[in-house]
């Protein structure tokens, strides 16, 4: 009666009836995703069973555990530097990572980073830095403990090594209706994140109509369960709550957000970009001890910028990671979409909407993302030079441009666009970027 | 954006959020377990959150439907004897459904059994009929439809023909416990029942400590949803709700209980077991107008086993399935285990309890049952003779008797069976057996 199967039919039975879970129960649980003797139908019963049912801190602190322990962590003891990584819960538009890293390793900190790819209307940073012509972000663990020690920063893809029990539990979860649920968000995303052996963690927690939770006070609920579990690992936590109604920035698609990127690390991003990559890096190099204070951190990064060290930076890991570093110079070496198309307002106006969804539904149609894991990505299609909220527009101008592999996608994503750009008569103000910053 | 995956998933979330499901969104769910387009993870995804968030009588009845076109129903159109089965929510020492069928196939009506297996601490009829030397239960569909034109009845399994989707939904739920949920459990039993072609059915609908439901008012609720589902698709339905504390009749463990229904079928069985049975078949013969009374039911189906006719049903049934008939007449022909000891009262007094869910586990240390789909069972051993609540037992009495197939665990069961059994210095009344029929 004490069996495999009916001991796991009982630990289901019992967060099914609500109850909380022992740690033996819950690591039987996260041992039967990795070593498989839970079968995938009783992984995803017990999944739904925590939807609905939920999991106490100290469950969730546990879950973390044994997901961080279902694998082997990077080890990156011989780095004297601080460590710290940056993770966002994902937007439409949001390719902060990509100028953040470099700039935070170039004012002195280490950067080890391991990033997501595309998934419905969010994108992925792995999918972006792939645009770059022979970037590879599938580096052994070794390879990448080597690179953070040897350049302070390596921007590579969830290896076979590191919490393999989340990739399991991930893939199961999209297919069943249970990401959206904050333990089991909190096991996934500080269960690889533990496993990356940083010191701090820094978190943009987005909100929104772009974003996983639509409303702050719930995008708040997640920053403080993922605080919690951070701090008790012994972690330093930060979390920035930031508005996602419209994208991040003025492009979406893969190669458009490196060039993007690129402009940012030489000071000429857009406003939004390179206010939320400076909010979050000020909070990484304060938990460092890079700087003292807020001005001090914000001069620093400044000061990498226009010293050209980010930039530099960059070219480096594009380089360490086998990719064409010249990209870092000319956009140019990146690939083009065939059909580049501009939308064109029918009327005069100022901008009073840019739906971040219509625009990731856009893209997705080019062909810059994914509905399903095995999808193929064009890394060349996406939107570019999109307007932002508050901005005018002339009868004539351009709203966005479209980057098309045909013309008939060209023509859908036109269509959607056309819907999800709203103008009026009267300039609004737009929200508040940075709501809230918990921890600090 | 509907392709089929999103659509799965937006059918769980649906479910998962509270939602009742559309029609469409049911027969979706119930095509994806039969042409298996959904993955067995996401079945029992939906199969969780339906446990969580029920069903509502008019989703639990197109569940049912669904189930029923799952495959194809026998067609019985060519009996013209009115058809009903008796279907039982599970016991221990439940073996009703062997005398009952010979002795209402005795009285004139067409009997249509689909029976199920053991599992868990109740016992299953197909597994006791084939401790039978030679009885075959997996008859196809045609021929099983066959011989309940030829002879009015025939206990089978269920085939591969009939409600598929219920075999595949009712093995994960067995792993994933989403068994104990009433819309599943209508779906499941009268999905199979309905593929019968029967035009009425009896539902003996048991509570207590053997049962699956515990408390009376969760097995009416289970008894009313079912007879619901029955009305509904135009068959008339009557459920008797009996208690299930200690096992109904003497014996435990498959050809034992085989032994104790021929010895119904001779008029001296038990008289719990006698008086379910009697009770069940009364309202057989009333739904099929066989009788217009209680009595006059109760006085055709003593007459049919004071005549010999039920006996002698039995025994056709047996060998028209290949069985060996001549244990209709002596139970030596079934097989017996090599051990055989009695359990010895240690005092004297009067039968207090004996729980069922004791009984059961020592008869699954016997062999006598199963705990996985896949344990095989050991048709001669089990216990016999045993005690009923209310009858009194001497010093060095003889409490029940163990048959085992080897010594140890014959002590084990003798342990088990030991706590099982409780004495007290007062006669206690034991309570009624029959609660409540409804439907009648």
């Amino acid at each position: 009666m004490t069996s495999g199967p009916l001991f796991t039919q009982a630990i289901i039975a019992r967060k099914r009836d609500g109850h909380a879970l022992s740690e033996e129960e819950i690591r039987g649980f996260v041992r039967g995703a990795t070593d498989g003797s839970w079968a995938d139908y009783q992984l995803s019963a017990l999944l739904m069973a925590v939807w609905l049912r939920g999991m106490t801190p100290q469950e969730t602190a546990v879950l973390t555990d044994a997901i961080v322990r279902s694998g082997s962590a990077a080890d990156l003891s011989r780095v004297p530097r601080y460590k710290v990584d940056k993770h966002s819960t994902g937007g439409v538009g949001d390719k902060v990572s990509i100028p953040l890293a470099p700039m935070a390793a170039a004012c002195g900190l280490a950067v080890p980073m391991i990033s997501g790819r595309a998934l419905g209307h969010t994108g992925g940073t792995l999918d972006k830095l792939e645009s770059i012509p022979g970037f590879r972000t599938a580096l052994p663990l070794r390879e990448f403990e080597e690179q953070v020690a040897r350049i302070g920063v390596a921007l590579i893809g969830q290896t076979a090594e590191l919490a393999p029990a989340d990739r399991k539990l991930y893939a199961l979860r999209d297919a069943t209706a249970t990401v959206e649920c904050i333990p089991l968000i909190c096991g996934s995303i500080m269960g690889k994140k533990l496993s990356e052996g940083i010191d701090g963690l820094v978190l943009d927690v987005k909100f929104g109509r772009g974003a996983f939770m639509r409303e702050k006070a719930r995008a708040r609920e997640l920053a403080l369960a993922l605080s919690a579990i951070g701090t008790a690992s012994g972690k330093s936590v930060r979390a920035l709550l930031t508005a996602m109604e419209e994208p991040l920035g003025r492009t979406v698609g893969n190669a458009l957000e490196v060039a993007e990127s690129v402009d940012c690390l030489k000071g000429r991003g857009p406003a939004d970009v390179m206010e939320v990559t400076y909010a979050l890096g000020q909070q990484m190099l304060l938990m460092g001890g890079i700087a003292r204070t807020a001005p001090e951190a914000r001069a620093q990064l400044e000061q990498s910028v226009s010293s050209g060290a980010a930039l530099a930076k960059f070219a480096e890991i594009v380089a360490a990671q086998d990719g064409d570093p010249r990209v870092a110079d000319d956009p140019g070496f990146l690939p083009r979409a065939p059909i580049r198309l501009p939308l064109v307002s029918e009327s005069a106006g100022f901008v009073r909407g840019v739906d971040a969804m219509g625009v990731a539904l856009a893209a997705l149609r080019l062909g810059a993302g994914r509905t399903r894991a095995e999808d193929r990505i064009d890394p060349a299609v996406g939107v570019s030079a999109l307007v932002k909220v508050g901005e005018t527009v002339a009868r004539g101008g351009t709203l966005c441009m479209i980057h098309a592999a045909d013309r008939t996608r060209a023509e859908e994503a036109r269509t959607i666009l056309k819907a999800t750009i709203e103008l009026g008569p009267e300039r609004l103000a737009p929200a508040p970027l940075i709501a809230e910053v918990i921890g600090a």
